[in-house]
């Protein structure tokens, strides 16, 4: 009874799709796995582009971000400078957190989100990502170290050829029971297939 | 109160789309405007790329495209050889067409997609088009001869440009009472959009 969560920091799509993850599994009561990876080596091999850079479309996502979020109950979206960015950091000190306490691996993801979305405040580098895992009470200079380490960076590497080896083609993606949804707009879809068992 | 709903026939999403206006429109007291287009051309100015050819997210569109369908009570999704094509022909007719009658050109749109798609035929060649319209009565030898006139070419290249002006940066796009809306999963927000005057 496994539901996949796979997310970019980078992405307002999948920053949307987080906050409303713990809604999902508290109705079905599922487990979520929380997987952050980056894009980036998915678009190689799946041949997608950033959309966000693009001109028209990139109006037209900033309009489709700002009213789901109204419709999903949020504050106003903001983005951090730089954007998009390379989530590498985040991403890292993730893993490295969950090998510890999954649980606060997630708050970590949740309160970076917010920090990037919700306050328009950069978490592209180790100091941004370290300076929100203090809150949480975790020692940033044993972070910044951390996310250094071949370790970790092998980890993550793995992490996103697993996600390839799922079929992940982009962010946000869950894969709930087997079944793979892509894209925000696919949380009503989720929901009714964890409560129906499919269609 | 307008409903602008703008379609490839070469889409399967535009396809799923066009299977449920009738019912948004007779929900909401609407009148839909069915505006096919060609999305080649706007690939061009919002540099996205085709999706439907690359491997791995070709597996997951259609098997979304399959899921979805499920969903929206259709039977199973076909594809016409060759797919993905350049429905020159279909979108000419369709204008055609529309100048003697709307809504027999609706009547053609709705045709074409279910012989596309729910049967698996092909639409790509002005035969192939003139032998649904043929079911509606319509005179072959007259729709073959209208299709290649420079007046008719002239003014889908008019339509395409309209749809970039309004900000249609994919397939199937709606522009509901002025709030743009992309893709087959945001048939429930529009909706909820027409419903409620927007959020």
């Amino acid at each position: 009874m496994s539901v996949d969560f796979y997310f970019d920091f980078s992405s307002p799509y999948a920053y949307l799709a987080a906050m409303k993850m713990d809604d999902i599994a508290m109705w079905h009561g599922r487990e979520v796995t929380w997987r952050p990876i980056l894009l980036g080596p998915i678009m190689e091999r799946t041949g997608a582009g950033t959309v966000f850079d693009k001109p028209l479309k990139g109006i037209y996502l900033k309009r489709d971000v700002a009213r789901t979020a109204r419709l999903f109950g949020l504050p106003e979206v903001r983005y951090p400078e730089p954007f998009p960015f390379a989530a590498l950091a985040a991403c890292r000190a993730f893993y490295w957190l969950e090998a510890k306490d999954p649980n606060m691996a997630v708050s970590l993801a949740q309160r970076l989100f917010r920090e990037a979305y919700g306050e328009g405040r950069p978490i592209a580098s180790g100091e941004d990502v370290a300076k929100v895992a203090e809150r949480m009470y975790v020692d940033s200079h044993e972070l910044l170290a951390a996310i250094e380490t071949p370790a970790i960076k092998a980890r993550l590497k793995a992490e996103v050829d697993k996600a390839l080896q799922a079929g992940v083609v982009g962010v946000p993606f869950v894969i709930a029971e087997g079944e793979p949804f892509w894209g925000a707009d696919k949380l009503e879809q989720i929901s009714r297939w964890l409560d129906t068992g499919g269609w």
